[in-house]
């Protein structure tokens, strides 16, 4: 039996990677969708969550793919409703709120998640294998791109709350905790404002390490031609190198070969055995270290961007 | 018997709340500290901690009252070597170093207390209890003082991680999460920088409240003349007015007696409840607002400080 699904919020993202791993997956059926605008081919779409909820008592699943601003309300409004939370990156505004849709999702016995796409990247979880026994020295996450590209017309990433250039930097945070077998915590920020734009277009981070190893990140927004994102390890018995956001991986400099990429398949297998078992999976640790980064950050004010 | 307690950073904090609350105590007895420049009468004072944790292994806690962005290394280090931590606030520089120092102590099976004086005011347990059957309209935060008074010659709050004005209204938001039943999150916030400073010298906060009450804070350091640290409520069954920082409650307008103000002793009393006991007390709350403030707050450049 499928899990009957409800999507919410249908922008690119939904397009391109829910729509396609749902309609692959034989644990789940789009049975409705929310959205103001747009209309998903095949299913009933409702204008709000609340009227979509109502006419759909069927609907056991709500996959939630807004900008992070709006997440609490239709998922604290989904809990609410006795349904299952599925939630894209970052899972909100603020942290607070984050740790409260868990307990609320707790008391009402149902299942949340809180996606880290990256994270299912091919060579992630052969990177976090290699790394486990071997004593880190050093390890630098390089993520560049171009937001005109991947962010046109996009507001709220520039608007406070939106997060700037940590939107996609917290893809490289949620695989630097999920490879890493130790603890870091930022230890130094440097966040650049556009003069004209509430939050960063670039960051560069040092972490603390326990055992001293450099850890750090530098992000970018204004990367021109080939994109980067890269991250790079040394350590005492050899160098790992995980590139195209973790697609790719390479020990020692020989490339290592993979079964392909299928990120948001896997989320939505990991969705559906969360729900089997009567588990919600919320690790918040990419979201506070980029609140930690703002709080502790140096704010530097750099030439106005115009996207 | 009392426990043996090093005193770890020697500054006015230490001097005018902790040390006479220690000598008031018959759960504590001080019998080392540790400063660079400064000594502690009567008992032989280190310029390291490493140091007088060699010297002293019958200390069987440190008390740690330096500047946040170095409370990690000395925590860190207190816990490895098998002692009982109790924390200043603001417990750290970061929300992920504190859930790890919390990590670090039960793994080593020790007491650590994150404390917040400001709860241990004399009225916040009478406000606490006078709230929890009463349903919340507003509640308004008004935190303004003089930083020239207050922090006299102290540059790290005013460098990155130094949270600025955030340091005392973080006091508020302690008091904030004490007596409120209901959880709120950060939901607006703007931050006004000093054109020459790296950290807020004013904040106005707007937090969600799940029945939709309005809950705001206003943080000011430029206040000369009589000081405010005021909480005013609005129930649907009454006003409650706390101020002087949590030391005088009015309900409905009318003064409510108190036994006077004991926030340090009572926090050294705690302590000694949670060591007997085995136990930590972590609540980082008011942290996790403050970094989510910085995350999604506006920023605002106003005119420069000189203090």
């Amino acid at each position: 039996m499928a899990y009957k699904l409800a999507l919410v919020s249908v922008g690119t993202i939904a397009r391109t990677q829910h729509i396609p791993s749902i309609e692959g997956s034989d644990r789940f059926e789009l049975v409705a969708a929310v959205s103001r605008n747009a209309q998903v081919e095949g299913v009933p779409t409702h204008v709000t969550q609340a009227a979509m909820l109502a006419a759909h008592p069927e609907v056991e699943v709500v996959s939630l793919c807004m900008p992070p601003a709006a997440r609490f309300d239709y998922a604290a409004e989904a809990i609410a409703a006795g349904r299952h939370v599925m939630m894209e990156k970052p899972p909100g505004a603020t942290v607070a709120e984050c740790f409260e849709l868990r307990r609320l999702a707790d008391a009402a016995g149902v299942t949340i998640f809180a996606t880290w796409h990256s994270r299912e990247a091919a060579q992630v979880d052969a990177a976090r294998d290699w790394l486990k026994d071997r004593t880190l020295t050093s390890l630098r996450i390089t993520w560049k791109e171009d937001v005109r590209h991947w962010h046109p017309g996009q507001e709220w990433i520039w608007q406070p709350g939106g997060l700037g250039v940590f939107d996609p930097g917290i893809n490289a945070l949620s695989i630097l905790t999920a490879i890493l077998p130790d603890p870091v915590h930022v230890e130094k920020a440097v966040l650049e404002f556009p003069a004209n734009k509430g939050t960063p277009i670039a960051a560069r981070l040092s972490f603390r390490h326990p055992a001293g190893a450099e850890v750090s990140a530098v992000f970018d927004w204004r990367q021109t031609g080939p994109q980067t994102w890269d991250i790079d390890v040394e350590t005492d018995a050899g160098t790992l190198g995980l590139s195209k956001g973790g697609a790719e991986l390479r020990i020692d400099g020989a490339l290592v070969e993979t079964a392909g990429d299928a990120e948001y398949p896997r989320l939505y297998a990991r969705m559906a055995d969360l729900i089997d078992r009567g588990e919600s999976d919320t690790d918040y640790g990419p979201m506070i270290h980029v609140a930690d980064a703002f709080a502790l950050g140096e704010r530097r004010v750099v030439a106005a961007f115009e996207d």
